[in-house]
């Protein structure tokens, strides 16, 4: 395209804001529509006048487009808007992590049949070009492993817990109000926002399609801050890791808290930002790092992706994107698992003998002082053994009547740098 | 292109050899032409019998490849090579950062008057893709600045003496063992092959052409042990750091050793790793690690190069590159000094009042035991300061007679993460 390229902006809420400012400012790129719920309550003065403001997908359309840009979130009506541009071979930008997570195999298959494009360089990872990095830029290697810190509210959340000691409720409240979780942050914490990302990832870094609702997660609530001064004594630290390996046509993969090493890539990450690493046969461990979230690094995402269409440099690779088997993670892992007792002799031996009989071998025990014998936390580290034969394990000693709180037993990640890391 | 794309290629060393396997396991792709010289010498069983094996670039043009690989490195004949397969409508790929850093304005200008492309992921940081990251993925923000770990060889080295406290010449003896650095090293830890590296990136992520000799260097020779155990009481540890701001349309930039923080993405790159960090107006600073070095991950550039040629997704935006001006580096930073003295009193005054007397401002002063006094090194560490100021001070100082080794100044590199860093 010589002439300008025009942009229909569908949600105009923080990211859209951002992009709309971002698009103003540049003479290549006309924003011509932006549709929104309750427009008068949305229109702004620093929109160009001759932009159209509307609530119908249908007069965006009319306006004829060069790039639809979809922001509106969630998966209805977004999903249906996109494959209807899509079908009039209008080009699509999108950071809706749900729509890519749930139909990308089938909107990318009708892109490519209508000779168009379906870019979501924002539906992961925020500003972090990683969508692109690995579609084009390994798509000479073959790409094994997937591991991510891909929620920026989990993140904040635990680094709280881990500087601070803070306790996760107030941690939880803290990112709320500073706007970085919702007030409903279940998505969040559950692991089910990072679950549609890693989906994602899994399509573009494998070719293979799951469905996300497949991936397992688990809750980082259950985290407290006695477990970092544990997990620091293992010379690890505690984050959100999402995280997938390819095991033929099939896929093993999950979402939830896990202990990482100090040194590793995954530690370094503060407050809200987001690490992506993927391990390839030839190319070793290849890492991705910045701001996972906010209305301006989105943007950057996006606005990228329009002047990749724009500049005629937007096409991508057809996907030959295939169903995936969901793998059973069956892979030894090592693993830290927390008790919190009220204290007696004799606890030990009696976990230690459900361990052995499991053929679990405990790597060691660690009870830090300090803690009132009525609730006493002390730590088991296992050596790698499967999951399921741990948590069976675990079923049995969670039977004992020693517990003052549930066990908490994490995965530990480990070798992430130079071979795949232990499932979990 | 429907049928497969014919790809020649000059230069089968350790990354050509990689690429050909790499090249021969797919069926999209026909290695049609291999040049090297003395390449009856090179010939090898498992390089498919139909292909043109030569020394003369004429014979390989005769091939009439859908793209050209040049991998033989240096700028002669390799720039010519280039020159000449673009002037033909051949699209060319290279992993040369000497071509690319001293003529990559004008053979990228020759590439988009023919109607082709020129691509050189691998001519910077190996197999992690920031240049396609940076050109497209962050096309949408305005860079202000690049800062990396651009060669494996110092980081191996550096890292080497940080975690066994190995003698600078032990440490390189090794890397030269282990294949990670030449020979001659010299081009690696005087810092002028991060200086090519880095005169890319200025190009790619600013779109100024700056002469690679135009930016400083200082080599990491003159760091030892016992920098890293004041670095570490400082909360540092010390890197080969390749850096350049944008500051209007000139650069401020230099390569060379620099303290960075413990909890810096850099502190975590290990071995002979890389890392790239980027900082924009929106999106804040991205880091982009990996394997910096080594035939499989300078490949996996190369063929991704390719294969993005092959698809047709290979296509650059239209680079606009101005030549710029280098602004001298006179932002004041923080600075640290180790002097090695015969030991006697009065010698901290006397440096104290140097300092004092340039309006230098002294942060802390750190003596470690255990150092015999005829040769005891401590270290100063000064408040942000203009550079030029600071040398001009150790200047003065360096001429009194206390000295057993001459003074070495290190520049601290401040807040990467999410502001500009300090300059030096």
């Amino acid at each position: 395209m010589t002439s300008r390229c025009r942009v229909a902006l569908a949600g105009f809420g923080t990211v859209g804001r951002s992009v709309a400012r971002s698009l103003q400012e540049r003479d290549d790129v006309e924003l011509v529509a932006i549709l929104n719920r309750e427009v008068e309550r949305k229109r702004v003065e620093w929109i160009d006048r001759r932009t159209t403001w509307t609530e119908s997908f249908d007069d965006l359309l009319r306006c004829r487009p060069d790039v639809f840009v979809e922001l509106i979130g969630g998966r209805a009506p977004a999903a249906d808007w996109i494959r209807r541009a899509l079908e009039a071979g209008i080009p699509v930008v999108t950071a809706n992590k749900q729509v890519i997570a749930h139909d990308g195999a089938s909107l990318l298959g009708l892109a490519a049949a209508r000779g168009t494009v379906l870019r979501f360089e924002g539906a992961v990872a925020g500003g972090v070009p990683v969508i692109r990095a690995i579609e084009s830029g390994l798509a000479g290697d073959a790409l094994t492993l997937v591991a991510g810190i891909l929620n920026g509210t989990c993140n904040y959340i635990l680094t709280r817990m881990e500087r601070d000691a803070a306790p996760f409720d107030e941690a939880l409240r803290e990112a709320q109000a500073l706007g970085f979780a919702e007030a409903d942050a279940s998505q969040d914490i559950d692991g089910l926002d990072a679950q549609a990302k890693l989906a994602v990832l899994v399509m573009v870094a494998f070719g293979l399609q799951v469905s996300p609702a497949a991936l397992a997660v688990r809750s980082i609530a259950t985290v407290g801050p006695v477990d970092f001064v544990y997990a620091k004594r293992l010379g690890c630290t505690i984050r959100q890791i999402a995280w997938a390996e390819r095991i033929g046509s099939g896929v093993r993969a999950a979402v939830g808290p896990a202990l990482v090493a100090l040194d590793s890539p995954f530690a370094g990450v503060g407050g809200s930002g987001n690490l992506v690493a993927v391990h390839g046969r030839s190319g070793g461990t290849t890492t991705f790092g910045g701001r996972g979230a906010g209305g301006d690094p989105t943007a950057v995402a996006v606005v990228s992706d329009v002047l990749a269409i724009a500049r005629g440099t937007g096409s991508v690779p057809a996907v030959q994107v295939r169903c995936a088997s969901i793998v059973s993670a069956d892979a030894a892992t090592p693993c830290y698992v927390r008790f919190t007792v009220a204290d007696r002799p004799g606890i030990i031996a009696a976990l230690a003998a459900v361990f052995a009989r499991h053929d679990v071998n405990i790597d060691a025990v660690l009870q830090e002082p300090g803690y009132p014998p009525h609730e006493r936390p002390f730590i088991v580290s296992l050596d790698a053994a499967p999951w399921p034969v741990v948590e069976t394990a675990l079923g049995e000693i969670e039977r004992m009547e020693f517990h003052v709180q549930p066990p908490l037993a994490l995965p530990v990640l480990t070798g992430v740098e130079d071979r795949p890391v232990a499932t979990f």
